[in-house]
Protein backbone atom coordinates (compact mmCIF):
# COMPACT_ATOMS: atom_id res chain seq x y z
CA UNK A 1 0.00 0.00 0.00
CA UNK A 2 1.12 2.90 -0.80
CA UNK A 3 1.58 5.82 2.14
CA UNK A 4 -0.64 8.63 1.90
CA UNK A 5 1.52 12.10 1.92
CA UNK A 6 0.73 14.44 5.15
CA UNK A 7 0.82 17.86 4.65
CA UNK A 8 4.20 19.23 5.73
CA UNK A 9 3.55 22.23 8.20
CA UNK A 10 5.36 24.73 4.79
CA UNK A 11 2.48 23.18 2.44
CA UNK A 12 -0.16 25.88 3.17
CA UNK A 13 -2.43 24.92 0.41
CA UNK A 14 -2.50 21.63 0.96
CA UNK A 15 -5.82 20.50 1.88
CA UNK A 16 -8.07 17.14 2.64
CA UNK A 17 -11.52 16.13 2.26
CA UNK A 18 -12.08 17.00 6.01
CA UNK A 19 -10.76 20.51 5.58
CA UNK A 20 -13.31 23.45 6.50
CA UNK A 21 -15.30 24.54 3.68
CA UNK A 22 -15.02 28.63 3.82
CA UNK A 23 -17.79 30.97 3.82
CA UNK A 24 -17.90 34.78 4.74
CA UNK A 25 -20.15 37.47 4.85
CA UNK A 26 -20.32 41.52 5.97
CA UNK A 27 -22.08 41.09 8.77
CA UNK A 28 -25.21 37.97 9.87
CA UNK A 29 -26.81 37.94 5.99
CA UNK A 30 -24.18 34.83 5.13
CA UNK A 31 -26.12 32.92 7.58
CA UNK A 32 -28.54 32.24 5.21
CA UNK A 33 -25.83 30.31 2.99
CA UNK A 34 -24.77 28.72 6.21
CA UNK A 35 -27.94 27.07 6.25
CA UNK A 36 -28.29 26.15 2.94
CA UNK A 37 -24.71 24.60 2.81
CA UNK A 38 -25.35 22.48 6.38
CA UNK A 39 -28.31 21.15 4.60
CA UNK A 40 -26.81 20.24 1.56
CA UNK A 41 -23.59 19.17 3.06
CA UNK A 42 -24.31 17.98 6.55
CA UNK A 43 -20.79 16.09 7.23
CA UNK A 44 -18.81 19.59 6.03
CA UNK A 45 -16.78 21.65 9.16
CA UNK A 46 -18.03 24.98 7.99
CA UNK A 47 -15.44 27.61 9.24
CA UNK A 48 -17.62 31.24 9.38
CA UNK A 49 -16.56 34.95 9.04
CA UNK A 50 -18.83 38.41 9.53
CA UNK A 51 -17.30 41.40 9.42
CA UNK A 52 -19.54 42.70 12.14
CA UNK A 53 -17.62 45.39 12.69
CA UNK A 54 -17.73 46.96 9.35
CA UNK A 55 -20.94 46.12 8.07
CA UNK A 56 -22.88 46.90 6.26
CA UNK A 57 -20.77 46.72 2.77
CA UNK A 58 -23.08 47.69 0.12
CA UNK A 59 -22.88 51.46 0.74
CA UNK A 60 -18.68 51.53 0.65
CA UNK A 61 -16.55 52.39 -2.37
CA UNK A 62 -15.07 48.95 -4.73
CA UNK A 63 -11.55 49.76 -3.80
CA UNK A 64 -12.83 49.47 0.00
CA UNK A 65 -14.66 46.38 -0.57
CA UNK A 66 -11.77 45.00 -2.41
CA UNK A 67 -9.20 45.83 0.34
CA UNK A 68 -11.86 44.44 3.24
CA UNK A 69 -12.85 41.35 0.99
CA UNK A 70 -8.96 40.20 0.84
CA UNK A 71 -8.08 40.58 4.43
CA UNK A 72 -11.08 37.73 5.34
CA UNK A 73 -9.93 35.59 2.43
CA UNK A 74 -6.02 35.98 3.67
CA UNK A 75 -7.66 34.57 6.85
CA UNK A 76 -9.35 31.89 5.97
CA UNK A 77 -6.70 30.70 3.39
CA UNK A 78 -5.04 30.60 6.62
CA UNK A 79 -7.50 28.16 8.15
CA UNK A 80 -6.97 25.92 5.24
CA UNK A 81 -10.02 25.85 3.59
CA UNK A 82 -10.60 23.54 0.96
CA UNK A 83 -13.47 25.89 -1.19
CA UNK A 84 -14.69 29.23 -0.18
CA UNK A 85 -18.00 30.31 -0.56
CA UNK A 86 -18.35 34.45 -1.01
CA UNK A 87 -22.18 35.01 0.66
CA UNK A 88 -22.10 38.42 0.19
CA UNK A 89 -23.53 39.83 -3.00
CA UNK A 90 -21.47 43.22 -2.75
CA UNK A 91 -18.12 41.00 -2.43
CA UNK A 92 -18.87 38.96 -5.14
CA UNK A 93 -19.27 42.38 -7.79
CA UNK A 94 -16.28 44.13 -6.03
CA UNK A 95 -14.03 41.60 -5.92
CA UNK A 96 -14.73 38.56 -7.23
CA UNK A 97 -11.65 38.22 -9.57
CA UNK A 98 -9.41 39.74 -6.86
CA UNK A 99 -10.34 36.84 -4.61
CA UNK A 100 -10.13 34.48 -7.22
CA UNK A 101 -6.42 35.13 -7.68
CA UNK A 102 -5.41 35.10 -4.27
CA UNK A 103 -6.81 31.38 -3.84
CA UNK A 104 -5.00 30.35 -6.38
CA UNK A 105 -6.12 26.75 -6.60
CA UNK A 106 -8.40 27.02 -4.06
CA UNK A 107 -11.81 27.13 -6.09
CA UNK A 108 -14.02 29.92 -5.36
CA UNK A 109 -17.88 30.47 -5.87
CA UNK A 110 -20.42 33.30 -5.25
CA UNK A 111 -23.90 33.83 -4.74
CA UNK A 112 -23.67 36.30 -8.11
CA UNK A 113 -23.06 33.41 -10.02
CA UNK A 114 -25.21 30.85 -8.04
CA UNK A 115 -28.44 33.64 -8.10
CA UNK A 116 -27.82 34.26 -12.00
CA UNK A 117 -27.88 30.14 -13.11
CA UNK A 118 -30.86 29.56 -11.10
CA UNK A 119 -32.51 32.51 -11.99
CA UNK A 120 -31.91 31.41 -16.38
CA UNK A 121 -32.95 27.69 -15.55
CA UNK A 122 -36.34 28.84 -14.02
CA UNK A 123 -37.09 31.62 -16.92
CA UNK A 124 -38.39 32.08 -20.18
CA UNK A 125 -35.17 32.64 -22.77
CA UNK A 126 -37.59 35.38 -24.08
CA UNK A 127 -38.53 36.66 -20.52
CA UNK A 128 -37.62 39.63 -18.13
CA UNK A 129 -35.65 39.23 -14.63
CA UNK A 130 -35.52 41.00 -11.91
CA UNK A 131 -32.65 41.94 -9.15
CA UNK A 132 -32.81 43.72 -5.98
CA UNK A 133 -29.91 44.83 -4.33
CA UNK A 134 -27.50 46.63 -2.30
CA UNK A 135 -26.05 50.15 -3.84
CA UNK A 136 -22.67 48.32 -4.68
CA UNK A 137 -24.07 45.59 -6.42
CA UNK A 138 -26.61 47.33 -8.05
CA UNK A 139 -24.29 49.42 -9.34
CA UNK A 140 -21.77 47.04 -10.19
CA UNK A 141 -24.04 45.58 -12.95
CA UNK A 142 -22.50 42.09 -11.80
CA UNK A 143 -25.91 40.21 -12.17
CA UNK A 144 -26.07 41.73 -15.88
CA UNK A 145 -22.79 40.12 -16.37
CA UNK A 146 -23.00 36.45 -14.74
CA UNK A 147 -26.52 36.75 -16.99
CA UNK A 148 -24.82 37.58 -19.96
CA UNK A 149 -22.10 35.27 -19.21
CA UNK A 150 -24.65 32.22 -19.47
CA UNK A 151 -26.14 34.00 -22.94
CA UNK A 152 -29.43 34.77 -21.70
CA UNK A 153 -30.43 37.73 -23.52
CA UNK A 154 -34.06 38.67 -22.13
CA UNK A 155 -34.18 41.83 -20.16
CA UNK A 156 -33.06 42.63 -16.84
CA UNK A 157 -34.64 45.12 -14.73
CA UNK A 158 -32.05 46.22 -11.53
CA UNK A 159 -33.49 48.51 -8.24
CA UNK A 160 -31.18 48.94 -5.65
CA UNK A 161 -33.01 49.09 -2.13
CA UNK A 162 -30.11 49.98 0.65
CA UNK A 163 -33.08 50.55 3.60
CA UNK A 164 -33.76 46.57 3.18
CA UNK A 165 -30.77 45.73 5.24
CA UNK A 166 -31.47 48.20 7.92
CA UNK A 167 -34.85 46.97 8.42
CA UNK A 168 -33.89 43.26 8.47
CA UNK A 169 -31.52 44.49 11.24
CA UNK A 170 -34.34 46.12 12.62
CA UNK A 171 -36.66 43.11 13.02
CA UNK A 172 -39.22 45.02 10.64
CA UNK A 173 -39.60 42.49 7.81
CA UNK A 174 -43.45 42.30 7.53
CA UNK A 175 -44.97 45.48 9.08
CA UNK A 176 -46.35 48.77 7.43
CA UNK A 177 -42.89 50.20 7.24
CA UNK A 178 -41.61 47.06 5.81
CA UNK A 179 -44.61 46.99 3.22
CA UNK A 180 -44.46 50.57 2.65
CA UNK A 181 -40.40 50.39 1.96
CA UNK A 182 -41.04 47.47 -0.65
CA UNK A 183 -43.56 49.20 -2.55
CA UNK A 184 -41.56 52.31 -3.01
CA UNK A 185 -38.58 50.14 -4.16
CA UNK A 186 -40.36 47.81 -6.09
CA UNK A 187 -43.35 50.22 -7.96
CA UNK A 188 -41.33 49.97 -11.41
CA UNK A 189 -42.06 46.20 -10.99
CA UNK A 190 -45.47 46.16 -10.34
CA UNK A 191 -46.08 46.80 -14.26
CA UNK A 192 -43.47 44.70 -15.68
CA UNK A 193 -44.50 40.80 -16.20
CA UNK A 194 -41.21 39.19 -14.66
CA UNK A 195 -40.21 35.25 -14.80
CA UNK A 196 -38.30 35.45 -11.72
CA UNK A 197 -36.78 38.34 -9.09
CA UNK A 198 -33.48 37.48 -7.91
CA UNK A 199 -32.63 38.07 -4.06
CA UNK A 200 -29.56 39.89 -4.69
CA UNK A 201 -28.57 40.14 -0.82
CA UNK A 202 -28.38 37.73 1.83
CA UNK A 203 -30.43 39.57 3.94
CA UNK A 204 -33.64 39.91 1.58
CA UNK A 205 -34.94 36.15 1.66
CA UNK A 206 -36.36 37.62 5.33
CA UNK A 207 -38.84 39.74 2.95
CA UNK A 208 -39.77 37.02 0.57
CA UNK A 209 -43.62 36.88 1.95
CA UNK A 210 -43.58 41.10 1.87
CA UNK A 211 -42.23 40.95 -1.55
CA UNK A 212 -45.29 38.69 -2.39
CA UNK A 213 -47.85 40.81 -1.19
CA UNK A 214 -46.98 43.68 -3.05
CA UNK A 215 -46.04 42.15 -6.45
CA UNK A 216 -48.30 39.10 -6.37
CA UNK A 217 -47.73 35.03 -6.13
CA UNK A 218 -47.22 34.49 -10.10
CA UNK A 219 -43.75 35.19 -9.38
CA UNK A 220 -40.19 33.00 -8.87
CA UNK A 221 -38.39 34.52 -6.23
CA UNK A 222 -34.64 33.31 -6.86
CA UNK A 223 -32.66 33.22 -3.50
CA UNK A 224 -29.26 32.47 -4.15
CA UNK A 225 -28.39 30.97 -0.69
CA UNK A 226 -29.73 27.70 -2.01
CA UNK A 227 -28.79 27.85 -5.33
CA UNK A 228 -25.00 27.94 -4.08
CA UNK A 229 -25.68 25.32 -1.65
CA UNK A 230 -25.93 23.00 -4.14
CA UNK A 231 -23.19 24.40 -6.66
CA UNK A 232 -20.73 23.95 -3.70
CA UNK A 233 -21.94 19.95 -3.26
CA UNK A 234 -21.56 19.35 -7.39
CA UNK A 235 -18.37 20.97 -7.20
CA UNK A 236 -16.95 18.68 -4.20
CA UNK A 237 -18.38 15.67 -5.41
CA UNK A 238 -16.69 16.35 -9.13
CA UNK A 239 -13.77 16.67 -7.33
CA UNK A 240 -14.08 13.91 -5.11
CA UNK A 241 -13.53 16.14 -2.23
CA UNK A 242 -17.01 16.01 -0.23
CA UNK A 243 -16.48 14.63 3.63
CA UNK A 244 -17.81 11.70 3.80
CA UNK A 245 -16.28 10.79 7.07
CA UNK A 246 -16.31 13.59 9.72
CA UNK A 247 -19.54 14.65 11.31
CA UNK A 248 -20.37 18.22 10.51
CA UNK A 249 -18.95 20.82 12.45
CA UNK A 250 -19.21 24.70 12.56
CA UNK A 251 -16.85 27.35 13.47
CA UNK A 252 -17.85 31.08 13.73
CA UNK A 253 -15.37 34.37 13.67
CA UNK A 254 -16.82 37.86 13.99
CA UNK A 255 -15.25 41.33 14.34
CA UNK A 256 -17.55 42.71 16.70
CA UNK A 257 -19.78 41.88 19.07
CA UNK A 258 -19.42 37.98 18.96
CA UNK A 259 -22.37 38.23 21.74
CA UNK A 260 -25.07 39.40 19.71
CA UNK A 261 -24.15 37.51 16.63
CA UNK A 262 -24.75 33.87 18.61
CA UNK A 263 -27.54 35.15 19.84
CA UNK A 264 -28.82 35.93 16.30
CA UNK A 265 -27.24 32.72 14.47
CA UNK A 266 -28.25 30.17 16.88
CA UNK A 267 -32.42 31.50 16.70
CA UNK A 268 -31.63 31.35 12.65
CA UNK A 269 -29.98 27.71 12.81
CA UNK A 270 -31.81 26.47 15.55
CA UNK A 271 -29.36 24.85 17.84
CA UNK A 272 -26.23 26.05 20.03
CA UNK A 273 -23.46 27.09 18.99
CA UNK A 274 -19.92 26.95 20.27
CA UNK A 275 -17.95 30.11 21.39
CA UNK A 276 -18.32 32.82 18.44
CA UNK A 277 -14.69 34.17 18.24
CA UNK A 278 -13.47 37.61 17.75
CA UNK A 279 -10.64 39.18 15.12
CA UNK A 280 -9.34 42.28 14.47
CA UNK A 281 -8.53 42.31 10.76
CA UNK A 282 -7.28 45.89 10.34
CA UNK A 283 -5.48 46.22 13.47
CA UNK B 1 10.61 93.52 22.49
CA UNK B 2 10.69 89.72 23.54
CA UNK B 3 10.74 87.74 20.57
CA UNK B 4 7.55 84.92 20.32
CA UNK B 5 9.07 81.62 20.67
CA UNK B 6 8.33 79.66 17.63
CA UNK B 7 6.97 76.34 18.13
CA UNK B 8 9.72 73.37 17.07
CA UNK B 9 8.84 70.59 14.84
CA UNK B 10 8.64 68.35 17.73
CA UNK B 11 6.42 71.00 19.94
CA UNK B 12 3.00 68.96 18.83
CA UNK B 13 1.36 70.41 21.28
CA UNK B 14 1.98 74.41 19.98
CA UNK B 15 -1.01 75.62 18.75
CA UNK B 16 -1.88 79.36 17.70
CA UNK B 17 -5.03 81.74 17.65
CA UNK B 18 -4.82 80.36 13.92
CA UNK B 19 -4.71 76.92 15.08
CA UNK B 20 -7.64 75.19 13.04
CA UNK B 21 -10.71 73.84 14.70
CA UNK B 22 -10.96 69.68 14.26
CA UNK B 23 -14.64 68.49 13.83
CA UNK B 24 -15.23 64.71 13.32
CA UNK B 25 -18.27 62.39 12.84
CA UNK B 26 -18.22 58.69 11.56
CA UNK B 27 -19.80 59.88 8.23
CA UNK B 28 -21.41 62.95 6.57
CA UNK B 29 -23.88 64.00 9.82
CA UNK B 30 -21.28 65.89 11.19
CA UNK B 31 -21.71 68.69 8.86
CA UNK B 32 -24.59 69.92 10.63
CA UNK B 33 -22.36 70.75 13.30
CA UNK B 34 -19.64 72.28 10.81
CA UNK B 35 -22.53 74.32 9.21
CA UNK B 36 -23.13 75.84 13.10
CA UNK B 37 -19.42 76.36 13.44
CA UNK B 38 -19.11 78.43 10.26
CA UNK B 39 -21.66 80.85 11.53
CA UNK B 40 -20.65 80.81 15.12
CA UNK B 41 -17.05 81.73 14.32
CA UNK B 42 -16.75 82.39 10.19
CA UNK B 43 -13.11 82.96 10.40
CA UNK B 44 -11.62 79.93 12.15
CA UNK B 45 -10.12 77.09 9.74
CA UNK B 46 -11.96 74.02 10.37
CA UNK B 47 -10.68 70.52 9.14
CA UNK B 48 -13.14 67.73 9.36
CA UNK B 49 -13.02 64.02 9.70
CA UNK B 50 -15.51 61.94 7.70
CA UNK B 51 -15.24 58.06 8.69
CA UNK B 52 -17.27 57.40 5.65
CA UNK B 53 -15.81 53.70 4.57
CA UNK B 54 -17.09 52.51 8.78
CA UNK B 55 -20.29 54.28 9.13
CA UNK B 56 -22.36 53.78 11.00
CA UNK B 57 -20.94 53.90 14.47
CA UNK B 58 -23.98 53.86 16.30
CA UNK B 59 -24.62 49.92 15.71
CA UNK B 60 -20.92 48.43 16.80
CA UNK B 61 -19.31 47.99 20.29
CA UNK B 62 -17.65 50.62 22.43
CA UNK B 63 -14.87 49.20 22.24
CA UNK B 64 -14.59 49.26 18.45
CA UNK B 65 -16.16 52.66 17.97
CA UNK B 66 -13.41 53.66 20.79
CA UNK B 67 -10.68 52.09 18.23
CA UNK B 68 -11.69 54.06 15.98
CA UNK B 69 -11.94 57.13 17.53
CA UNK B 70 -8.68 57.78 19.10
CA UNK B 71 -7.08 56.85 15.07
CA UNK B 72 -9.33 60.07 14.07
CA UNK B 73 -8.18 61.87 17.08
CA UNK B 74 -4.47 61.23 16.68
CA UNK B 75 -4.81 62.26 12.99
CA UNK B 76 -6.72 65.59 13.86
CA UNK B 77 -3.42 66.43 16.41
CA UNK B 78 -1.27 65.94 13.76
CA UNK B 79 -3.01 68.52 11.79
CA UNK B 80 -2.09 70.41 15.04
CA UNK B 81 -5.91 71.55 16.06
CA UNK B 82 -6.52 74.10 19.21
CA UNK B 83 -9.76 72.34 19.96
CA UNK B 84 -11.97 69.27 19.22
CA UNK B 85 -15.21 69.08 18.17
CA UNK B 86 -16.55 65.51 18.83
CA UNK B 87 -19.44 65.69 15.84
CA UNK B 88 -20.75 62.20 16.44
CA UNK B 89 -22.99 61.61 19.48
CA UNK B 90 -21.85 57.38 19.40
CA UNK B 91 -18.58 58.28 19.52
CA UNK B 92 -19.30 60.82 22.27
CA UNK B 93 -20.85 58.28 24.14
CA UNK B 94 -18.55 55.67 23.98
CA UNK B 95 -15.26 57.42 24.08
CA UNK B 96 -15.57 60.74 25.44
CA UNK B 97 -13.14 60.69 28.00
CA UNK B 98 -10.34 58.33 26.41
CA UNK B 99 -10.29 61.00 23.90
CA UNK B 100 -9.84 63.56 26.41
CA UNK B 101 -6.74 61.51 27.98
CA UNK B 102 -5.51 61.81 24.20
CA UNK B 103 -5.86 65.10 23.66
CA UNK B 104 -4.25 66.44 27.05
CA UNK B 105 -4.05 70.41 27.37
CA UNK B 106 -5.73 70.70 23.75
CA UNK B 107 -9.99 70.88 24.89
CA UNK B 108 -12.45 68.33 23.59
CA UNK B 109 -16.53 69.34 23.41
CA UNK B 110 -19.11 67.21 22.50
CA UNK B 111 -22.30 67.07 20.75
CA UNK B 112 -24.07 65.29 24.37
CA UNK B 113 -22.76 67.71 26.75
CA UNK B 114 -23.76 71.04 24.29
CA UNK B 115 -27.48 69.15 23.58
CA UNK B 116 -27.91 68.59 27.88
CA UNK B 117 -27.36 72.34 28.76
CA UNK B 118 -29.21 73.67 25.90
CA UNK B 119 -32.25 70.99 27.10
CA UNK B 120 -32.24 71.94 30.45
CA UNK B 121 -31.54 75.52 29.77
CA UNK B 122 -35.16 75.43 28.01
CA UNK B 123 -37.07 72.88 30.28
CA UNK B 124 -38.78 73.04 33.18
CA UNK B 125 -36.90 71.47 36.18
CA UNK B 126 -40.50 69.64 37.50
CA UNK B 127 -40.59 68.57 33.22
CA UNK B 128 -39.81 65.66 31.76
CA UNK B 129 -36.99 65.75 28.72
CA UNK B 130 -36.71 62.90 25.98
CA UNK B 131 -33.99 61.54 24.08
CA UNK B 132 -33.34 59.73 20.55
CA UNK B 133 -30.33 58.48 18.91
CA UNK B 134 -28.42 55.53 17.79
CA UNK B 135 -28.23 51.97 19.78
CA UNK B 136 -25.22 52.79 20.55
CA UNK B 137 -26.01 56.46 22.17
CA UNK B 138 -29.10 55.32 23.69
CA UNK B 139 -27.48 51.96 25.06
CA UNK B 140 -24.55 54.11 26.81
CA UNK B 141 -26.97 56.22 29.09
CA UNK B 142 -24.42 59.18 28.39
CA UNK B 143 -27.49 61.50 27.69
CA UNK B 144 -29.05 60.56 31.22
CA UNK B 145 -25.00 61.27 32.98
CA UNK B 146 -24.78 64.28 31.11
CA UNK B 147 -28.09 65.62 32.78
CA UNK B 148 -27.23 64.14 35.93
CA UNK B 149 -24.33 66.45 36.09
CA UNK B 150 -25.85 69.42 35.30
CA UNK B 151 -28.16 68.23 38.38
CA UNK B 152 -31.29 67.59 36.26
CA UNK B 153 -33.07 65.55 38.17
CA UNK B 154 -36.48 65.36 36.44
CA UNK B 155 -37.58 62.29 33.67
CA UNK B 156 -35.86 61.27 31.29
CA UNK B 157 -37.67 59.11 28.54
CA UNK B 158 -34.98 57.39 25.83
CA UNK B 159 -35.10 55.52 22.81
CA UNK B 160 -33.23 54.14 20.30
CA UNK B 161 -33.87 54.78 16.09
CA UNK B 162 -31.64 52.76 14.44
CA UNK B 163 -33.30 53.19 10.34
CA UNK B 164 -33.19 56.84 10.99
CA UNK B 165 -29.71 57.13 9.98
CA UNK B 166 -30.24 55.11 6.74
CA UNK B 167 -33.45 56.90 5.81
CA UNK B 168 -31.64 60.45 5.85
CA UNK B 169 -29.00 58.42 3.68
CA UNK B 170 -31.36 57.39 1.48
CA UNK B 171 -33.23 60.95 1.25
CA UNK B 172 -36.15 59.65 2.68
CA UNK B 173 -37.21 62.07 5.34
CA UNK B 174 -40.79 63.20 5.15
CA UNK B 175 -42.24 60.46 2.86
CA UNK B 176 -44.74 57.80 4.37
CA UNK B 177 -42.21 55.71 4.85
CA UNK B 178 -40.46 57.97 7.64
CA UNK B 179 -43.46 59.04 8.82
CA UNK B 180 -44.46 55.78 9.45
CA UNK B 181 -41.28 55.05 11.00
CA UNK B 182 -41.07 57.93 13.09
CA UNK B 183 -44.31 57.13 14.28
CA UNK B 184 -43.52 53.42 15.72
CA UNK B 185 -40.34 54.63 17.60
CA UNK B 186 -41.95 58.22 19.31
CA UNK B 187 -45.25 55.87 19.95
CA UNK B 188 -44.16 55.74 23.59
CA UNK B 189 -43.86 59.75 23.66
CA UNK B 190 -47.04 60.69 22.02
CA UNK B 191 -49.10 60.25 25.60
CA UNK B 192 -46.05 61.97 27.71
CA UNK B 193 -45.82 65.72 27.85
CA UNK B 194 -42.36 66.22 26.91
CA UNK B 195 -40.61 69.97 27.40
CA UNK B 196 -37.98 69.29 24.87
CA UNK B 197 -37.04 66.44 22.79
CA UNK B 198 -33.19 66.39 22.40
CA UNK B 199 -31.85 64.92 18.88
CA UNK B 200 -29.15 63.05 19.86
CA UNK B 201 -27.82 62.19 16.42
CA UNK B 202 -26.45 64.62 14.08
CA UNK B 203 -28.44 63.17 11.13
CA UNK B 204 -31.87 63.78 12.55
CA UNK B 205 -32.12 67.39 12.49
CA UNK B 206 -33.21 66.53 9.02
CA UNK B 207 -36.72 64.54 10.23
CA UNK B 208 -37.41 68.25 12.53
CA UNK B 209 -40.30 68.80 10.55
CA UNK B 210 -41.80 65.12 10.17
CA UNK B 211 -41.13 64.97 14.31
CA UNK B 212 -43.35 67.94 14.68
CA UNK B 213 -46.16 66.15 12.39
CA UNK B 214 -46.09 63.41 14.51
CA UNK B 215 -45.61 64.73 18.07
CA UNK B 216 -47.13 68.41 17.19
CA UNK B 217 -45.83 71.56 17.75
CA UNK B 218 -46.09 71.96 21.76
CA UNK B 219 -42.54 70.35 21.78
CA UNK B 220 -38.66 72.25 21.87
CA UNK B 221 -36.46 70.35 20.19
CA UNK B 222 -32.57 70.28 21.23
CA UNK B 223 -30.54 70.37 17.88
CA UNK B 224 -27.35 69.93 19.55
CA UNK B 225 -25.29 71.27 16.33
CA UNK B 226 -26.37 74.80 17.36
CA UNK B 227 -25.41 74.03 21.30
CA UNK B 228 -21.50 73.01 20.34
CA UNK B 229 -20.99 75.84 18.65
CA UNK B 230 -21.88 78.68 20.71
CA UNK B 231 -19.98 76.47 23.55
CA UNK B 232 -17.53 76.75 21.18
CA UNK B 233 -17.06 79.96 20.61
CA UNK B 234 -17.89 80.79 24.52
CA UNK B 235 -14.65 78.48 25.40
CA UNK B 236 -12.58 80.25 22.68
CA UNK B 237 -12.97 83.38 24.24
CA UNK B 238 -12.57 82.76 27.15
CA UNK B 239 -9.40 81.78 26.90
CA UNK B 240 -8.56 84.74 24.25
CA UNK B 241 -7.85 82.31 21.45
CA UNK B 242 -10.66 83.05 18.90
CA UNK B 243 -9.13 84.00 15.07
CA UNK B 244 -9.71 87.48 14.98
CA UNK B 245 -7.01 87.45 12.14
CA UNK B 246 -7.57 84.67 9.29
CA UNK B 247 -10.34 84.59 6.57
CA UNK B 248 -12.44 81.03 7.29
CA UNK B 249 -10.83 78.13 5.49
CA UNK B 250 -12.64 74.01 5.51
CA UNK B 251 -10.50 71.26 4.66
CA UNK B 252 -12.34 67.88 4.47
CA UNK B 253 -10.95 64.29 4.54
CA UNK B 254 -12.93 60.87 4.56
CA UNK B 255 -12.27 57.23 4.59
CA UNK B 256 -13.86 56.66 1.94
CA UNK B 257 -16.03 58.00 -1.39
CA UNK B 258 -14.57 61.44 -1.25
CA UNK B 259 -16.58 62.70 -4.31
CA UNK B 260 -20.32 61.78 -3.31
CA UNK B 261 -19.27 63.21 0.21
CA UNK B 262 -17.94 66.42 -1.61
CA UNK B 263 -21.46 66.24 -3.54
CA UNK B 264 -23.45 65.91 -0.36
CA UNK B 265 -20.76 68.39 1.37
CA UNK B 266 -21.25 71.18 -1.38
CA UNK B 267 -25.45 70.81 -1.41
CA UNK B 268 -25.62 71.04 2.52
CA UNK B 269 -23.20 73.78 3.18
CA UNK B 270 -24.42 75.90 0.42
CA UNK B 271 -20.95 76.58 -1.57
CA UNK B 272 -17.76 74.65 -3.60
CA UNK B 273 -15.70 73.18 -1.66
CA UNK B 274 -11.70 72.27 -2.46
CA UNK B 275 -10.67 68.52 -3.21
CA UNK B 276 -12.33 66.37 -0.10
CA UNK B 277 -9.24 63.91 0.46
CA UNK B 278 -9.01 60.08 1.02
CA UNK B 279 -7.29 58.89 4.41
CA UNK B 280 -6.75 55.24 5.25
CA UNK B 281 -6.33 55.29 9.33
CA UNK B 282 -6.65 51.44 9.62
CA UNK B 283 -4.47 50.23 7.09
Amino acid sequence: MTPIKKPSSKDKSFTTKESPIGIFDSGIGGLTVVKSVMNALPNEHIIYFGDTARVPYGIKSTDTIRQYALQITDFLLRKNVKILLIACNSVAAAAQKEIKTRCGNIPVLDVIEAGAQAAVAQSSHTGQIGVIGTLATIGSGAYDQALKKLNYEARVYSRACPLLVPLAEEGWIDNLVAIETLKTYLAEFSNIKLDSLILGCTHYPLFKESIRKVLGDDLTIIDSADSIAVMAREHLDSQNRRNDVSKGKFDCYVSDKPQRFKNLAERFLGHKLNRVKIVTLDG
